[in-house]
């Protein structure tokens, strides 16, 4: 195998691979990315078995062949490279030398026949979503997953696929996060996808509105494909629970807030309430004006915040660490908080548009 | 005590106390920031009893006092307020309230009785020099300062303070940095200040030309004068080495070479040296090409880097750790590299000028 690469295309694409790359594998040659020739193009794979990263860049193919390599040597190494062509020739025994200007580096590599193969899922009837648009439903759903794997299907993100719209739902027993999108699909499924699949995904994802990202499943798996990136995913087995059921569909008692307000806030308020247990705020929803308390052994905050209110006075409290992570990942000016009682949940909801549902339940105020 | 400040004044003056207060401290007061009017002034003070800092910041005092806060919640709660007037207020108690805009905070407060005195050093017959002077010798010295404590004298920096001119030496029994500067000083005095103070110096340090850092010592104190930033450190106790009889006066081989290439061949090279033992990279130095190489199991590196040299061949093995730090903090385009024999010390120097000094030990080369 020999041919010749761009130093910034080679690193850049190396960087892509590595994220599916694991340090604490037990298994030596998943510490490696494969590199193939594939036509006139260069591929690199990465994987931990349970996401694979495939990268294709065009590079100038003298004779094909593969190798494995270390990630991370490789990587630092090609990082440190001027922006120059560089030239790569792997003989029999996978020994690699790397030639780049007045740098010379020969590698101990692996055979490419050692590399796990990626599992296969065909692109047939696919889903397509904006770049930037499944970006933003991933921000503002992923961070409520579940973190400890007592119910290891809380740890991904339920995605619906129907005719007209996507919804991505994640909760962890204490918020549920939904967000919607219209689009036009030809066919329904629905699919767990590991977090960490998802904020792989997020990484890699481009900012653009004009790429799509095509969205391929099989009963065990998922392929993402962006241009010249493919990410396979192993997905969550199992029922997720009937989120829709959880959410109320009244409330008594609607304050509308500024969201970077609350947010600044909140912020100051939790500065005491993770000093304590809990991580306890209080609300105190009264007519044009909403006060936040905390208490802690050191000090304590009252925080206020101008509102505008249908309903009744409530008095509420929750963990605000809960409420922020929320609140960050809003985009709208404006939010309404929607209550019922003081140990129902809270809605979370954008004043300009009804894509986005926060749910978040109260903790039980003493006395 | 009553007071109104601004918020970004006094949150900066926070930040810059803050790098005194330990929370490692077994002394609960230590993780608190002082806070004292001084006349129309406010003081704040932070030391962990080797070192103190002290800023004075402009504020409106409406009654005098002063209390303890701790240094981690006062630094978080001032950071998240918003750009606008403080109004500080300390009972009798030294429980304080913090009020701004619609944010109330109650901290609990300790007496500033209970706050140590920081150890007094009279400004009088002190040194003048440069910020930004004083900031790059501290940069070009204080990285080879000692790490491990069995020979505290050398956790320091030498400072030599003589009539035409001050030296700051620092050596770890690896390598020696010495960086001199020409200035006019009314009397003699020498000191060893610990890496730790001078490392702080530098984070307060501006980098502007035009104002001057004071210099005052006592026989077991420094103190540094930054305008309205006060540091108070110990001093080392203790002899230095004589640092003059290791630095050798002649060389039989020297090459001039351009430091940006040799560094970015460095760091490369470093990338297999550090994988194998000792960091070991070998120069072999042979007309107008100095090649670097460097070996470890799983693959070698060859770089060649073109020189000017005057003497003879000779070749050489270094831990490139030791090389590469001094190479990150000469400003100068090209340096010289002076040999004797190749189990004699590596002098650098900058090409053009003569006021930086550093020496290396070889690694002696097997076979």
């Amino acid at each position: 195998m020999k041919l010749i690469c761009n130093q910034r295309v080679f690193s850049a694409c190396i960087n892509t691979v590595q994220k599916a790359v694991s340090s604490k594998t037990t298994l030596p040659i998943l510490k490696g990315i494969l590199i193939a020739t594939y036509g006139q193009q260069l591929k690199l794979v990465g994987t931990d078995l349970e996401i694979g990263i495939e990268n294709y860049i065009d590079a100038e193919i003298l004779s094909p062949g593969a190798v494995v390599l270390s990630s991370r040597i490789l990587g630092d190494i090609i990082r440190k490279l001027p922006d120059a062509d560089i030239e790569i020739e792997v003989d029999d025994n996978n020994t690699t030398t790397i030639r780049c200007e007045n740098s010379e580096f020969t590698l101990v590599g692996q055979p490419a026949i050692e590399f796990p193969e990626l599992s296969r899922v065909e692109e047939e009837e696919g889903y397509r979503l904006p770049q930037d648009l499944f970006k933003n439903m991933i921000k503002q759903t992923v961070f409520a997953t579940a973190v400890d794997e007592t119910r290891p299907i809380l740890t991904g993100v339920l995605m619906e696929l129907q005719e007209e719209s996507i919804n991505m739902v994640a909760l962890d027993g204490y918020r549920l996060a939904l967000r919607q999108a219209n689009t036009r699909n030809s066919h329904n499924n629905k699919a767990v996808i590991p977090s960490k699949t998802l904020n792989e995904i997020n990484r890699i994802l481009l900012e653009e509105e004009n790429t799509d990202v095509e969205i391929f499943f099989t009963d065990r798996h998922v392929l993402f494909n962006m241009n010249k990136i493919r990410v396979i995913s192993r997905l969550l087995e199992g029922d997720f629970i009937n989120y829709k059921q959880i959410i109320p569909k009244e409330y008594k008692v609607r304050a509308k807030v500024n969201t970077k307000k609350l947010l600044n806030s909140m912020e100051r308020a939790s500065l005491l309430a993770k000093e304590g247990k809990n991580n306890l705020v209080k609300f105190s929803i009264r007519d044009e004006i909403m006060n936040i308390t905390s208490n802690a052994e050191i000090g304590k905050v009252f925080e206020s915040v101008s509102i505008e209110l249908e309903g009744e006075d409530i008095d509420i409290g929750f963990n605000s660490k809960y409420f922020l992570e929320a609140l960050k990942i809003i985009d709208s000016e404006e939010i309404y908080l929607e209550f019922t009682t003081s140990v129902s949940p809270c809605i979370v909801k954008p004043v300009d548009h009804s894509n986005y549902t926060y749910l978040i339940l109260p903790v039980r105020l003493v006395g």
